[in-house]
């Protein structure tokens, strides 16, 4: 493993010209400004990064482009998951022809299955593969909860961490206590409890709004791990800000993901062209996130 | 259109060869099997047919390769579903040009998404693809359960039907309330509410196990459009029987799909391989399925 | 007993003053209102009747009253769930001493609790009560959709029957098989599947909507156990304009409760007086619903 | 108000006789356990002291009992939440007769009602009752997540507080953050989140586990308030211990409680009888908890 998988991982969000085909120019910006801020790591072709949702001939561009631009400066794990078996295996391999570091699986996100015929899947995976895998618990997409017991399983074939977006924070608590003695990453995307995370034992944090901020998300990482409370609440407050200001203008269930490519494009990074079933706001919307971001201090 | 689109339409199995190959003779047999059995329809890459799980080669040679062997004999419907946005239109242009007569498509399945984002979705496809569209409606899969508005504002772009996968007879009632003078079939996956679906005024069925028992659901919608009672109480008895001891044997959430796929290869149809995360029945369970199948009058 | 359980049985509102204490002579109105209808049976303290928001002594006199009232014309079944377990107990034994017919029984609905522990509740309950007992499925009151086998359980207790209001048809009719040769009655709570039910074997129903036109639901039960098939479509046509129209005005969780309520206050059979957190229609709603039951053609 | 409403607040175990009378005696035992362990306040018919279960006459004895025991060394708590419009306001009455503090007060639990239902329904009792209110947020058992704008309207009203028990900490860091600058009081339900909680701005906890170890959940507010990060890890290593190794011996949905009155039968503290649909462990189940108590460094 070239780097401990530990700190800010932005999901980095895609970059997409209006034809729906990859911006290489601003994929460029985008990852400068990643890596400006200081990140630990980025995360290509998540949920925020519409991954699913794209082309995969984009996909795969996306994996060579990044790979290039970023140049081993930071890790660059790559998310395979998909419904269709031959698809995941077929990008798990370009990820590893590409100089990808970690690759990242959730479940096949159309049948609901149960955890052991998510055991029998991995397994199917995990030891065929040749990058390390973090395996993602997203219910809210893929509609199962991964159980601890599916997680251990997942160690022992091989897996190097997991990533929580169950939004189950007792669960996650369960999680960092059942691996504390282990060589096992528990990356948390709740961007809110964070400091929380951190400060009882996780390793690090895949935020969305890392994309727009990453010198806040570095920064309050920076504090958690340090144990520097008065710093955490200052920083605290921008993320809470971030919440209750950025992500709650539209009342999509993907507003937060709608938001932040909005607001990239404000920031003149890159355009808000999304993928079908997603887009980015109205002019109105827009207008007002404009002025919400305006008011932070950062 | 060549066909109005009523009856008995199973949504197929894909025979699949060990390495996940389309199994092109067992194809033949399965089709053949179906049409002896007198199906008004076939429905190819649905969630019987495992569609999502497919390798995309291997969905375009089903497409291609069904067509052929169909003939024009009876309508076929393709699945299109897809979270890419642009296999979605590929699949269509595929399915058009192979001289299917009609598209299936469900939302798309990753992003939790609303019903307003679902009619965008829904307008930016219906009008740009050149076969009719069957809008579907499968919650347990996709997560969203299709308003009647949603189905009307997709009717209004030129879908020519509904199928109704939801489980919620209450709302397939209404659906046939709401449209009952109007040309817009109304197709219900709910093999045990068939009869009752077919008497109160929907078009057809897309029954998983026609698969298995063709002639069985076709004579149960003979009867039910005949208001033939005593038929219907024999006939439903037999389907009941399908769900309560066949469809019952494993206790996964797919298990009808994966007891179809292996009682076909008891019937030496097609084999039961299928594509992660399904499988076939274990060796114990293939006994009983094939002790309960033995016991059916068919 | 008196009379088998069969038919339609109201589950009647509960006639208030403004007080919310029992309005003896609206309750004389509405029991005559039913029995001219034809109804089978009369349910006191169901979903319908506010049973679980009235006060302990109302509750006990509208027990009281109500048997006085319907004299022994037709069954009279009393609704006896309760979070607290004296209270079960108490109102069973003012049931039995004013000489009700049955006693209806849905799981305490504060806990959550597990199919096994409402076993062993029923277990408590049903030897102990010396009227027969009509395990009550309402999960979306109680939390809990009772299994097959807890149903079956009960049975062996010496329940009598089973009312289900689950909206699971598929699980409806599975009870209606399981019980097929024995003496258990399957009443259904879902209107617009009454003929459905009746006809593939289900005993009776309790239909809210019976509450305001007794004589439909009472000629479409007719027409179901004769297979009228003619009748069945024009009736229950009537039902989901019912369905369609009346319980669709107001949003609420309770709509169809509080329309039935408001539409015998625009009858003049009882007052819409409502037990909080219910409340009867505004002045807008029900000049809606005034216009909309005049469409009936009743 | 005598106390301001701070700190550790148990929900205490009610104890009764095998007859499910009170258990006088044992009830002095367990609130002087709770005293002498520090406790900040105590909360009367709370979910874990099965208040919805009880006899209406016990509740009251448990009130009038508690009052004269505690005799204003700590605040008193008490939860008068029914589906009984009259017996909420019963409850009330005795509770500011008896010399209690405050009233807890959760949506009626029988029928699902919206925001604004629980509105309305708040509006008829928060201004009616004598004691300031505390609304209880308990969705498990309710069936409704208040909103913030439900809880932002009962402050308007006059409540004093909220009591969540949501499982929801991102709504619970949104709810401290909306009421940071005002006099309302956020208690958290969740032991796992309880110095993350405090730290973060909240002020109190309802801890069920405070029943057997009030002195633990004592320490750890003190640490949490103090910011004393390494007490904080110890202790919570203790709480985490709790939620894994006593909470998880029975697999019910209601395992935590009956643990925590089982625990307190092997103290010698009450018995563990409760009323139906909750029942202590079975023997077997009991011997597991008692070698895991032992295990406990308090």
């Amino acid at each position: 493993m070239k780097y401990p998988l530990r700190g800010v991982i932005p999901p980095m969000v895609t970059p997409l010209l209006e034809n729906l085909q990859l911006d290489v120019e601003s994929l460029e910006k985008l990852i400068m400004h990643l890596l400006n801020g200081g990140v630990h790591g980025i995360f290509l072709l998540g949920t925020n990064g519409e991954g699913p949702s794209l082309d995969y001939e984009v996909r795969k561009q996306l994996i060579t482009e990044s790979c290039r631009i970023i140049a081993g400066r930071v890790p660059v794990l790559v998310g395979i998951t998909d419904t269709s078996f031959s698809a995941v295996i077929e990008m798990a391999e370009h990820a590893k022809k590409e100089g990808a570091d970690y690759l990242v699986l959730a479940p096949p996100y159309y049948f609901p299955i149960s955890q052991s015929e998510m055991v029998e899947y991995l397994e199917k995976i995990i030891p065929q593969v040749e990058l390390p895998v973090i395996v993602y618990d997203i219910p809210v997409c893929t509609k199962l909860h991964l159980s601890l017991e599916t997680i251990k399983s997942a160690k022992e074939m091989g897996a190097f961490g997991v990533k929580d977006s169950s939004g189950d924070l007792g669960a996650l608590y369960t999680l960092i206590d059942a691996f504390k003695n282990e060589q096992f990453s528990i990356i948390a995307g709740a961007e809110l409890f964070m400091s929380d995370v951190l400060m009882h034992g996780g390793h690090g944090v895949v935020a969305g709004g890392a994309n727009i901020f990453p010198k806040l998300f570095v920064e309050l990482y920076e504090a958690s791990i340090n144990k520097d409370f008065d710093s955490i609440t200052l920083l605290r407050q921008q993320v809470l800000q971030l919440q209750n200001e950025i992500y709650e203008i539209d009342d999509s269930p993907t507003k937060s993901i709608r938001a932040i490519k909005s607001a990239l494009s404000l920031m003149d990074i890159c355009s808000d062209h999304m993928v079908p079933p997603l887009s980015g706001f109205c002019p109105e919307k827009k207008k007002i996130l404009e002025q919400r971001l305006k008011q932070f201090a950062i």
